[in-house]
């Protein structure tokens, strides 16, 4: 009888609502397997797999398990290492030390990049080591997949905040009529689009969305904002924080140039401030802004149950393709269908998920590059898990 | 048979997420009094009065009515305006014109000034006008009441987002170790305090509040923040907005002299974001801040269901006071017991509410001024409606 080999599994990357969830859906596919000897968990990623720095997931009980499948963050600790030269062998060593026959590895691009270079040394090195990957991004920015986990539940709360923060300014047009508010996203548009999710009339917020797939031009965003002002009486923009001019220039250091702190480093200031003073100073309008910050990928009281569900999904899948013997590939998002919703999950390989970005396509957005289309509307709405409670009007 | 006077009803001040509830709750108690004549709202506060911008609000349909006990901000608009010589008299014309006997005004310390001058007004220009007061703030800084309605829902949302946000640089504490998450409050403490309401174990955040009621000393803050991160390998703290050094200058400005935005203006930089570049500068460790905005007063998802309620309770107690002929009073809130928790409502002057300000009392501060005491917890925790969900940890 051959002596059944262990898993190790780690989170890496920025956090999400729902990465614990697919750590549940590993360790309970994993454990339910039989199959597999020790089910261990490595701190801060491939740090805790290069420092030896393990838990023995076995022995968490149940009712804890239960309790992290709805726990925001990375239970297990999370982080942004690069492998440097010698990190690759120092993994496979650990691998060997613990006979860990499957290396899951949930997180993004980067992650996905470090997956694939272990499951390349360990082949080279004949080792029998399957690597299998679980995606995980705010950003929806992996290529191959329909989705990301962590999408659906930052979507949700965009949509949300923006529809709550927008009855806010329409109620105070008086006194702030411009709200700008900050959202994440990297170099993709997804986060900032799906605010368009809790928008119901043309007069309603968001008015205007600014994407880093599209250039901000300082004078083209002040006429949006006027004419917007001038048609409803208020302005709600979102805008990414990651947003640049057309010269490659980050929005939030429009002003670095110029601005120095108490200690004489440049400051960086963040989109959202920048183009309030910009409103403030070009139109003559009080601006307010909101900036969410870490709470909007975070917060478990607007998760998406169909993104906390299909992370869990993905953790079990991930598992039962390392099984399989499938290695160095990334468990998809498969849909099936819009409307009923319904998908699927599917394999792709690591390496062409870690060197590419999925951008929000052009027919997401509408010309003018300030609204989405019903296209990405069908796309989104399913993955915030149900509609949003109604509002009134008088 | 005496002909039936109407009742005119107007939302005043920064909006929250159940002053809605609390207008319902007077529409409600209006129509079915089946005293009264007219039910009208004004709107955008006294400045619809003043404008003659009523709307007949028997006209709206059931449906939104119970729409509207759900939905943030103010339906009817709300504002800042200040009176100034003339309006109250052009008010009591509006008054006198539409045969308005009752006058109920939903606001804060501002509104009930408004009010009580009007009241003061009526009476000695001998008109039969009723005016009552339903408390509205998230500040919870209205004397003579247990707390303000509005309030129980910020606390809600700090607590819950500050014990995310708190989870997320928990596990990526060796990218980014320290957290600001500034929060609201204008002179008082109670949003800040309520970060403590979702803290369980001693290592989780959050770890150190700032607020209003102790002036910031950086060198105090630099080593508060060190000893915490020292002891625990992160640190989340939370930071009112409207913090103030010990000469009075606000922590927000604390770079203003030498930070000049493109256009030559002073740029009023936030005091999270002042703070963590103190922290980069001062300790040399990364730090990230939140900045949720009006989104923290605002997002219907996390409502407390008690501050709902309690909304709702306050407006149907004013539409009663003034039918009993109670004038130029504010409903309160009274605590009847804290577990279980018991509240009912009562009356105050308004003269009294305008002019004075409730700041946390020392008793809910811990002597170094930057956690709360279990007092404060008893308080505050039944206004959140209802146990935070439990989390798990490996």
């Amino acid at each position: 009888m051959q002596k059944k080999r262990s898993l190790l599994v780690a989170q890496s990357g920025g956090p999400t609502a729902v990465i614990n969830s697919s750590l549940v859906g590993v360790v309970h596919a994993a454990l339910a397997a039989g199959r597999l000897g020790t089910v261990i968990g490595a701190r801060f990623g491939i740090e805790g797999v290069l420092a030896d720095d393990l838990v023995d997931l076995g022995r968490v009980v149940p009712e804890t398990l239960e309790q992290l499948r709805r726990t925001p963050a990375a239970a297990l600790g999370s982080g942004r290492y690069k492998l440097r030269p010698g990190d690759v062998e120092r993994a496979l060593e650990t691998f060997r030390r613990h006979d860990v026959g499957y290396f899951i590895y949930i997180g993004g691009n980067d992650s996905a990049d470090s997956a694939h270079r272990i499951a390349r040394a360990a082949a080279a090195a004949g080792d029998e080591l399957v690597v299998v990957g679980v995606p995980k991004t705010i950003d929806n920015d992996l290529p191959l997949t329909d989705h990301c986990p962590g999408y659906g539940s930052i979507a949700r709360f965009v949509a949300l905040a923006t529809r709550d923060a927008g009855r806010d300014t329409e109620s105070m047009r008086r006194v702030d009529p411009i709200k700008l508010i900050e959202v994440m996203g990297r170099n993709a548009g997804w986060v900032a689009a799906a605010a368009a999710l809790g928008k119901g009339e043309e007069s309603e917020a968001p008015h205007l969305i600014y994407l880093p797939e599209r250039p901000l031009d300082p004078d083209r965003f002040l006429d949006d904002v006027q004419r917007t002002y001038d048609r409803y009486g208020f302005v709600v923009a979102v805008v990414a924080e990651t947003l640049r001019q057309a010269d490659g220039r980050p929005v939030a250091q429009m002003e670095m140039l110029e601005s120095v702190d108490g200690f004489g480093h440049p400051r960086l200031i963040g989109a959202a401030h920048t183009l309030s003073g910009l409103v403030a100073n070009g139109l003559k309008l009080r601006a307010r802004w909101d900036r969410p910050g870490t709470i909007q990928r975070m917060l478990m009281a607007t998760v998406s149950e169909v993104d906390l569900e299909e992370g869990y999904r993905c953790g079990q899948a991930a598992v039962a393709a390392a099984l399989a013997g499938e290695t160095d590939r990334m468990v998809t998002l498969v849909r099936v269908a819009d409307a009923p919703y319904a998908c699927t999950t599917g394999l792709a390989p690591l390496a062409e998920i870690a060197n590419s970005e999925k951008r929000l396509p052009d027919e997401y957005l509408a010309p003018d590059g300030t609204a989405v289309t019903p296209a990405f509307l069908r796309y989104a709405r399913p993955l915030i898990g149900g509609p949003l409670p109604e509002y009134g009007r008088i």
